[in-house]
């Protein structure tokens, strides 16, 4: 990244230092996951996809000998949100669309002031700032709940990138405060990469052509465990898609990327993603709960299927927990926090229950203080 | 494409007219087939891929929850060459590879006068064209079988791209020709797409790091059935291949595509690979005869899974076999060819002996001169 300015609402942290000087942006959860170890770090719900997905994936093997035609996969996702299939792009994985995103917005002339709201995933600043994009960053405030105010914006940055809900905080930005950001001249990219672990979605936008310049992406990583395969999509206005598809190699979506496509934003798939959805609640409640009797500051109301904690001690405390087993994913690579956060992935209750108990046994053996 | 010049060893012929007014670099084969017909368009040897590969991508269905890691293909291929895994970089297919080489060398800095020789897969040059690079062609000449000499390639010329053996004409440049074009301050980029389908390879350059800016392009689409699963890789020197590291999305490559890569570089896959092609070249030679005999001024010594074939009235010959049913790739999309050439891709011979019973058949009807 060649120019990098930040607007924060909050003070600054010590941060992992990466290559350029800076925070290693290039660092994700997979990295924190060595064999034998129980992830909580890697935010994919499942270990493998449900039996119907595997089935439907073993079957194109069949017809893997073909270029893939990812048309067949534009045409479901413009039906599962009501859209031009002009208006949709299947791409290989969200990390292909920040890419294309970067790639086909021209630094200088077709965007002058691009901004990343943080603490956030950290792939599209990393993709910005290779196409030689100067990222500046708006960072919220724990202090606010990591909040998003329409305020925190500069008013002339004319590309936005916000996640909602948003990795790691687990904030969830009301649909309201979002196209508040959404003017003449700007692309708001809103990345929705978990917003199918939100029952029935109230806050999406994949749905909405109406608001000027806004560019939404999503994900089937997460839900549906398939982050081997490469495979999500990009809504927005048909210029901007038009755009993306130029820079996109040909044959970008594999084979088996449009049959993933296809199958998980059939009607009865994203039934089942609302239903895994609804069971994560009490789980994450309880997980919740459980981490501030046991001293946490855990960001209030998270949404999302993971939940962004604070320990006086936390880098200490996550090492500890790395060495009995535990992988959580640490929060100094993210701009705007520090190494004593750590974002947990849910995962199943007796999971949650038994990293809880550990949690507990090493605060109160190392002299934490816990109620 | 911004500018494109072409040192031209042959006349010009009419081609085929893209949006930007010259030939539609991004016309592949797949688009000219249709349900039903005989596909002799695809450069893919197979229908599907063979039991064994497809039984070992159906396991690594259980596997996709994870995010890919290629490093265990990059250590493959780099056993299977010889080389450093510094040296070597898996990519989703060969289209990523030229998207990441055009992206990574900056044009007027990196790379100052782009020569792609012609015809050959047009790819490179759109991906060069895409990226900001004015593309020169060098085009070779038909009458001299599309023999490449140094002589045509500028010596200013600081990126040459080449195809060996070529797509389409099927023409296998020599080692020390290729390897003539080395110079310091030049990359030399050699497709070897097709290098697989020549019997033990001995005019390949994967396996050598002494030839100063080479760069080696493969894929395993052709032989294996791959297609649909994007799957390759470059081989070339350390500093290249970091920079096209640089600029490649994370987690490009699929698991699926990881394990296919394992899998076809491993001996075994090796040695059927040159069994399959050692067999090819009866029905090739077969082929061969058999359109000189119909009139057809076929390319000499064709090398590579397909024959390029000229007729006098190739267009409307292509059209009608077309209309019964059998796909030819047309030649006016290829810079340097017109529309009476065809590319035919290599089948099995009772394919291969009923296409040239129809070709004649045509021919005969439609009052050609057949010896």
């Amino acid at each position: 990244m060649n120019t990098s300015q930040a607007h924060r609402a909050t003070s600054v942290h010590d941060q992992r230092v990466g290559e350029d000087g800076g925070v290693d942006l290039r660092h994700h959860g997979d990295a924190e996951v060595a064999p034998g170890m129980v992830d909580l770090a890697v935010n994919v719900r499942t270990g493998m996809p449900p039996g119907w997905l595997r089935q439907r994936l073993a079957s194109a093997i069949d017809g893997i000998a073909t270029y893939p035609d990812a048309r067949p996969a534009a045409d479901a996702i413009a039906g599962r949100h009501g859209r031009s299939v002009d208006d949709v792009l299947p791409t290989a994985g969200g990390a292909e669309a920040f890419t294309l995103l970067a790639r086909a917005l021209r630094p200088g002339v077709d965007v002058r002031r691009p901004v990343v709201v943080h603490p956030q995933f950290t792939e599209p600043e990393a993709a910005l700032g290779a196409a030689g994009h100067g990222v500046e960053r708006v960072i919220l405030s724990a202090d606010d709940g990591f909040r998003l105010r329409p305020e925190h914006v500069p008013g002339d940055a004319d590309l936005v990138v916000v996640g909602n809900p948003t990795n790691p905080t687990s904030v969830l930005h009301p649909a309201d405060v979002l196209t508040g950001l959404a003017r003449p001249g700007r692309i708001l990219v809103v990345d929705e990469a978990f917003m199918d672990a939100v029952p029935a979605e109230p806050e999406s936008l994949a749905g909405r052509p109406d608001i000027p310049g806004l560019v939404v992406l999503r994900s089937l990583t997460k839900t549906w465990g398939l982050a081997g395969l490469r495979a999500g999509y990009v809504a927005g206005p048909e210029p901007i898609i038009r755009a993306l598809r130029q820079v996109q190699p040909p044959w970008s979506v594999s084979s088996l990327a449009v049959e993933a496509i296809q199958a998980c934003v059939e009607p009865a798939a994203v039934a089942e993603a609302e239903r895994l959805a609804r069971a994560d609640a009490p789980v994450r409640e309880r997980l919740t709960s459980e981490l501030r009797r046991l001293g946490g500051q855990v960001v209030p109301h998270p949404r999302a299927p993971f939940v962004l904690v604070r320990f006086d001690d936390g880098d200490r405390l996550r090492q500890l927990l790395r060495d009995l087993g535990w992988a959580l994913r640490r929060g100094d690579t993210f701009p705007g926090l520090g190494p004593e956060w750590m974002r947990i992935a849910l995962r199943d209750e007796p999971t949650m229950n038994r990293f809880v108990a550990r949690l507990g046994a090493v605060l109160h053996r190392d002299g934490h203080q816990a109620e």
